[in-house]
């Protein structure tokens, strides 16, 4: 990415193993995220281009001699982070904030190199053409992001939730609080082709107004009080707002959406008065994929299913130009 | 309070029940809150003086119709915010949410009209003029406060823990980690003569410095990590800054000072990027008094030891004063 609304497909080097820690992995599939739109909206225009992508499975090509934990032609997934699986915020699950840990750029490509690899990557026991490919993808980023948020939010049975946003993110929240046994689900977003497939994912109600009005229906929903856990899978103000508009008193707001802002209320009249908690940051889903992949293996859920469209490489650039103008929920590269 | 700085004592009517669910309460013991400080600071003149007090403990005198928790005679300690104890929301322990509660206002005096009084009051096993009474009258608000910071902060066995705030409070907060097992506890504050009493109730250190200097103090401290839990017991935003800055990576962020500000920063470079999770409200307190209380008549804790200056109904402006100035910790009203 070169600058705001501007993705280029270049001939690059091919990427070499640099530390005895590294891997390279052959790309089998990778996909464009929702949170590559902010920049794809708002980047300055630079002279070297950025690499884009990180979301990505593959095929081990090259190994560092340090590395154990997988083998040559392996079909393995990546966490959109790296991290080393060991550090003392690994071993607490929070692999984002891991002390040799960094997020990817490339995967968007041919191949990549993975620093880290045996604490990164994760074996996939299909082949190189299974059907499972697009739902294994969404443990990469999508999936585990939407299950953090689940988390974070305490859902469980008997919650009520709230879910703000139906991008790939919001809709894998829905997926993932039914997963975990939520009482209802309210999923707020606009578009009925993705609201449909919330519904299908476990959405109990779709409220389709936004703003104040949204909020109303909200509450009107749920007898006044709101939800015990909002979902909040955009990261814009407006979502923000409509969550401490949404959230019950003694509720949790759940952010996942990267916030494309610094400062918000968070006094007596927003969070602090009804004794609201705000949590939520970069799903550590290197922590996830070992208790989400069994249920994906045995079709028990289809997050692939947010895939609906399939690119080749080259049309990269066709690909984000479909998912901001919402033509494509996600789009899927396979290169 | 007629304004800022302005308490005056006057003779009002006596308090009735009006309702069958009301009780009258004659005051033993009440005192000053770190929290009437902001109104004493910022209130603006009116015509009609606010009745001032939250906290109080006392002898029931009269009692409605449907009162049948408590009789005529029993020695009771109320939380700042009465409930009916049985809502939705009490049963789930947010009694400051409660559907037939509110805030009480005229403690500070020799009487006062209990709502809710099965649900409020609380009897306590000890005669009027027991030595335990100080230690009590916490339970009313500050030491319940302090709990519901180091709960809400998730602090156990093996946590680190920073408390912002060297008032009643905050003091109260660091006995509470204490006693919920917490590894570390280090106190901000810059009167000795208050963590003095900081390390007594179990401070491991104190970092007088604050600011930026303050930070660097705590994250010297504790290997550049922060700490899992900053229990915030101030409400300015230099406290809240400082909060953000000596947080561990997936740690939290617990409030009980009221906060003066609506708006903070909680974007990607203070709250989201670590996962750090902001939390906290004004202290449900009634729900933490069943299990505070035994300790306290077993003298296990002493948190009545922020108490250091005793004042006659008449001297509550002078009370005041003394808090506001820093001569007092905490004001004991002798009415």
């Amino acid at each position: 990415m070169y600058g705001a609304g501007d993705v280029r497909v270049e001939e690059v080097p091919d990427p070499q193993l640099r530390e005895p820690t590294d891997a390279v992995v052959r790309i089998v599939r990778s996909c464009v995220c929702g949170s590559d739109l902010h920049p794809y909206h708002s980047m300055k225009r630079r002279d070297r281009g950025a690499p884009m992508g990180h979301e990505f499975l593959g095929v081990v090509e090259e190994l560092g001699s340090e590395v154990s934990g997988v083998r040559r032609g392996d079909l393995v997934v990546a966490p959109f982070v790296w991290s080393d699986n060991s550090c003392v915020f690994c071993r607490e699950g929070l692999h984002t904030s891991c002390r040799r840990g960094g997020v990817f750029g490339g995967g968007q490509a041919e191949a990549i190199r993975v620093p880290q690899a045996d604490g990164t990557l994760v074996r996939l026991p299909v082949a190189e053409d299974s059907a499972l490919l697009p739902s294994l993808l969404t443990l990469a980023d999508v999936y585990g992001t939407g299950h953090h948020a689940a988390r974070l939010g305490r859902v469980g049975p008997g919650t009520t939730v709230t879910v703000i946003g139906d991008g790939a993110v919001g809709l894998l929240a829905v997926l993932s609080a039914q997963r975990m046994g939520a009482e209802r689900i309210i999923l707020m977003g606009r578009h009925t082709s993705r609201t449909d497939l919330g519904r299908e994912f476990g959405a109990t109600d779709v409220v389709a107004e936004r703003g104040e009005e949204g909020v109303e229906r909200v509450r009107e929903l749920t007898g006044g009080d709101g939800t015990h856990a909002v979902l909040e899978a955009v990261g814009h103000m407006p979502a923000y707002e409509t969550a401490v508009g949404v959230v019950r008193p003694g509720g949790v707001i759940s952010r996942v959406g990267v916030p494309q802002y610094e400062s918000a209320p968070v006094g007596f009249g927003s969070l602090f008065g009804g004794n609201v908690t705000l949590t939520g940051g970069p799903a550590p889903v290197r922590a996830y994929i070992d208790e989400l992949l069994p249920d994906v293996l045995e079709g028990r859920v289809e997050p692939g299913r947010v895939f609906d469209r399939t690119v080749g490489l080259d049309e990269t650039p066709e690909g984000y130009r479909a998912m901001d103008r919402r033509e494509a929920l996600k789009v899927l590269i396979a290169p």
